[in-house]
């Protein structure tokens, strides 16, 4: 198997927007070889051999870091996991002065995730190194909607004419945000299906269909991505989970609704019940979570490579 | 010095119960060979090369993690911590969807600790790769007891027909029960040695013996391990500290009782004046403490490489 | 370019009191090889291959534990990070055996950061393996020293004869303790500046001249080094932030009272508008800062090598 030849002139990885059909592509084909890698036990440690890449999650997370550290480690780079709860941001020192002092160690990446919207783009503009978005607020989520995309991929062996419909809190998601985006510029036609109250008041794009009623949202459709009420972003309860499942939350039953073979996504960690009944999550058939986790290592390492490895 | 074959068939480390003569032989006989490697400063980086292993510590350890750390590095494999204490069980997500996730990543192993009596055995029905119990609740601990046999045979050449005294809180210690386990299967004479309210109610074998009174338990003794008072896993305060140390605690002096050749072992943190005196803690040649912590990272190495290692 | 030829005697870096000029030579000779080979993006990974390090930081720190981790990653070395704040010591072990425990493991080195005045001494006398100061308390910090005085080597081409002034809180600061004594080694003239209520009563030197008065003070100063009002040592707010920018916050303008020529260095975090105003905090030729970050590391990388690389 050949390293998939790539073109691919960014510095950072920050949102979907400044990504072109070509790049996602180019990522796509780099991830899949390397999913095939991993798959086959290649020894990849030369690829990022002497990278050494900081962590700056200024929010706690357990699959998204291990994900990105995971990546870093299979091709042989080194990891610095910064504690950002304890640093010295308690002793007066600006968030400029921070993010500066880390560039000037020169590390060969950042990998942000922050709670303030913006906040990765903000940090690119002040360092020399690749830095790469790894969730801000409800902003953007690049390396989900690049791994979700590449779970569709898998399984339909294209993008282009898939009917997506992503179900939730889609006010609140950076991961339907990417989604939207990606899946829109990719030529899927994309629907998004919540109750009034979590239906976000701007689309990235004009094509989008909003509905909220499921049944209708979800007939015909091909991937169903599910998203879970993100409540640590609600300024209060705007939902009570048994009312939630009732109405949107997903079932075998339900999902007959869609395309026969209709499959189903969720970036996780999914709300049993609320979001994804038992008998769904647990069929690796229909509900493919966990080739989407798969998947996402080699995602981050196509990544990872395409922004610091050598070139 | 030849690396003793081995011919070790699990595809987890979960308890001393699942393991027979042979395979603890082969562990220790491996542990031996990396203990001499390590103190030669051989590069041994080829062992592990390209694994990574996730350390789950659903408790707080120093010790033990930070042992299973080092073994992990000197093999050169690479160690990913999560911080499971600020994960996304919080968010709603159910024990087994974490650990599914976790396993999706394709970690070369994981390594568990956690305050529930099982949690690591649930967790390998789960795994596709090596999951090692680094202690779960009162239940198991097999690599500390893997590393005491270990000190025990450096010293004595053999297990069998070694009287083995365990003294303390044998109720609550993961570290007895491995260790009464191992010890009854290798040939060794054991007893333990508490107050009746530290005293379990089973045993795991019909050859151990019991004994309230501190002077006979001991005498004749080879080794004796002491168990510190485990509080964080007692319902409340069932002794105190000043008479514990009267009835149970080991001094020098008392050592005498024991054979004039015998050892003592404690797993740590050990409580001085509580458990030990002072003159015996501080005496290498009869207090083996230290050479179990040196030890330990060799048991370790073999385990990770009985597990994980090329095949 | 040759790596420089090393005669570097010592077992710990504990104080730069220990120190001989040679030995600072050394250590700045070599710190200025390694930033030429970090320029120069060279492979290191041969220099601590199969060394592992344990970082223990009793207290919290973001820039001193990454330019470190940094340091050993660069050189192709491992580093454990123990969280000390979650550590065995709260289940009654005594500092003592807590340390000679991490030292059975046979760590390459250990890096210690603690508030107790005189702990990494202590540490290093039981321990087998280097032992490196990273901070304690307000006694020294000589690694901060060393880089500090890279970076006035790096513009000055040397340290005789320079005039330096530290101005600020430099009874609580192990920086400017360690400067002191490097500086007035090295051949520089020292002078210290700060409200009496700050000035420290012993000085590690008779030479050093103290000004209360920051006019002064930095008249025909080369380098002025600020020093934070270090809040988390004093007893109770001993200063205000706003009077304290008024007499001995700098700024571009009070700057003009030095030598025309002169830098500012700060081993950061810094208070903008309470140490140093917004326009000399972001003058990159006079305010060194981001320099001493990046002469940080490869400092470090000294130090790593000379005390637990190959000889």
């Amino acid at each position: 198997m050949t390293k998939p030849s790539s073109n691919f002139d960014h510095d950072h990885l920050i949102s979907i927007a400044d990504l072109s059909i070509n790049d996602i592509t180019t990522i796509l084909d780099l991830a899949a070889y390397y999913a095939a890698k991993l798959e086959a036990k290649a020894d990849l440690s030369n690829v990022l051999k002497n990278k050494v890449f900081l962590t700056l999650f200024f929010e706690d997370s357990t699959r998204t870091l291990t994900s990105f550290e995971m990546a870093a480690k299979r091709l042989g780079g080194q990891v610095i996991n910064l504690n950002l709860k304890t640093s010295s941001l308690n002793k007066g020192e600006t968030f400029h002065d921070t993010i500066t002092t880390l560039n000037a160690m020169h590390p060969d990446g950042m990998i942000v995730r922050h709670s303030e919207f913006g906040a990765p783009k903000v940090i690119s503009t002040m360092s020399d190194c690749p830095v790469i978005n790894a969730g801000d607020s409800w902003n953007e989520h690049p390396t989900q909607a690049l791994l979700d995309a590449l779970a569709m991929r898998n399984h339909f062996g294209k993008l282009e004419g898939l009917t997506v419909a992503i179900i939730g809190d889609i006010a609140h998601s950076r991961v339907a945000s990417s989604n939207m985006k990606l899946l829109t510029k990719m030529g899927a036609s994309v629907r998004i299906i919540a109750p009034p109250i979590l239906m976000p008041e701007k689309l990235p794009s004009e094509n989008i269909e909003k509905f909220t009623d499921l049944k209708s949202g979800i007939k015909g459709a091909d991937v169903i991505i599910t998203i879970r009420p993100q409540k640590e972003r609600m300024q209060s309860a705007l939902i009570e989970d048994n009312t939630y499942f009732d109405d949107y939350g997903l079932s075998k039953e339900k999902l007959g609704w869609a395309k026969e073979s209709a499959i189903v996504l969720d970036p996780g960690p999914f709300l049993r019940n609320v979001q994804i009944s038992d008998d769904l999550a647990d069929d690796t058939k229909q509900f493919h979570y966990l080739k989407q986790v798969s998947g996402g290592v080699a995602t981050r390492m196509a990544v990872l490579d395409l922004l610091a490895g050598k070139k």
